[in-house]
């Protein structure tokens, strides 16, 4: 059995299916493909995944794309150490949230207001449909809005359960770590995180606490330092 | 053991989670919940699920919400008559393909690009980066050629294989087949679908035929007449 993954640096997408193969202690073969050199539209890479994009899994010559099927595909080939709750209804959950998570990265495409709760916010919702008319400070204001509430909604969340989908550790909480929980604060500095959202800087520092994460993020970085905005200062 | 289903007309997303139920011949109550008098954010619906969306699944008591959540939380718990393959890489396709169909319904919103294969279409790619500009016309042309990408991928892989996800009927069929599949004639009918596309057609008949869909389809359609512009002609 061989696996090999081909990967960007250590954060988003790359991240995400990263954390579940060393959780589950499998040994793969780590590709790095440089996105500054457009390496992911070379000859050579796009013979492996026509649409040019990483993560990419290689499962003794399967290829899976997509780091949501990827994830899924390596609960149900190596259930050891199980990243996905057997109890449907907990697998239920932790799908919602990473669909949840999926639709909050792109909050500027529409269907975010549709993963909102329809009771509290009438009036901000008012001036949201207000802001579609398409003035940029209404927008940045509409999106400012929406993560307040995909970040409140964590917080929430984790002040009833211990992870973001319940008592388990599961690929909901590697999705959002992934994608906006180990960089919220800098992301944001504007919301004052630490001060607004501590069950979820506590939860965000457990997660960096274990050691596939950490071990993950010991991969090469090789961004230009000046564009390592997401992950950061020089290491 | 009790399921209760609430869902609009038998269309879209009402009709994806409502064919599996069917399929598995599981009993269950038929709510309706009737969007024309926006029932679905009532205070009694908003209690039941705060998104104020259908379909919305209460199985003894446990909601589910979210089409795909729902349609895996179905195979999970009542794993007879299987709609997602046992084997882990054809699990995987049936993935890929609901997340191509997912983007794809989406075509507007620019993750669309990230789906589509690298190599073939310099010439209309750098046609449609230009249009990004942001005329009308040109949006349209770049929101057909994205069909058509679509409507040509699906029916290339049903020259090799006789489901979208493979050689077996699963829910990629049943998602494709709810959101575009049923009505592609009518939703693109410059498109000349019958002459581009005979396998997809010969697809959407086979679908249409099953007693589980055909028995979905018979669902009152309360739409008015004159708003049918998805389920076609007054029935």
């Amino acid at each position: 059995m061989t696996l090999k993954y081909y990967h960007a640096e250590p954060v988003a997408n790359s991240l995400k299916s990263m954390v579940p193969l060393i959780e589950k202690g499998l040994v793969y073969e780590s590709v790095y493909v440089d996105l500054h050199k457009f390496e992911q539209h070379s000859e050579r890479f796009v013979a492996i995944n026509p649409e040019g994009q990483v993560p990419v899994l290689d499962h003794d010559g399967t290829i899976i794309t997509h780091t949501t099927v990827i994830n899924e595909y390596l609960e149900d080939v190596f259930p050891d150490m199980p990243l996905r709750p057997r109890k449907p209804v907990s697998a239920a959950r932790m799908r919602y949230w990473n669909k949840f998570i999926d639709v909050a990265r792109n909050v500027e495409n529409g269907e975010f207001e549709n993963l909102m709760e329809r009771i509290p916010l009438p009036d901000q919702r008012k001036k949201w449909q207000a802001a579609r008319s398409g003035f940029s400070e209404a927008d940045l204001a509409n999106a400012t809005e929406k993560i307040i509430y995909a970040v409140d909604k964590v917080e929430g969340q984790l002040t009833k359960t211990a992870w973001i989908a319940g008592d388990d550790y599961t690929l909901a909480d590697i999705n959002f770590y992934s994608h906006c929980g180990m960089m919220v604060e800098r992301m944001f500095p504007e919301l004052e995180i630490a001060k607004r959202c501590p069950r979820l800087v506590a939860w965000r520092e457990k997660m960096t606490a274990r050691p596939a994460v950490a071990r993950a993020l010991r991969g090469e970085d090789r961004t230009a330092p000046g564009l390592r905005t997401w992950t950061g200062h020089a290491r």
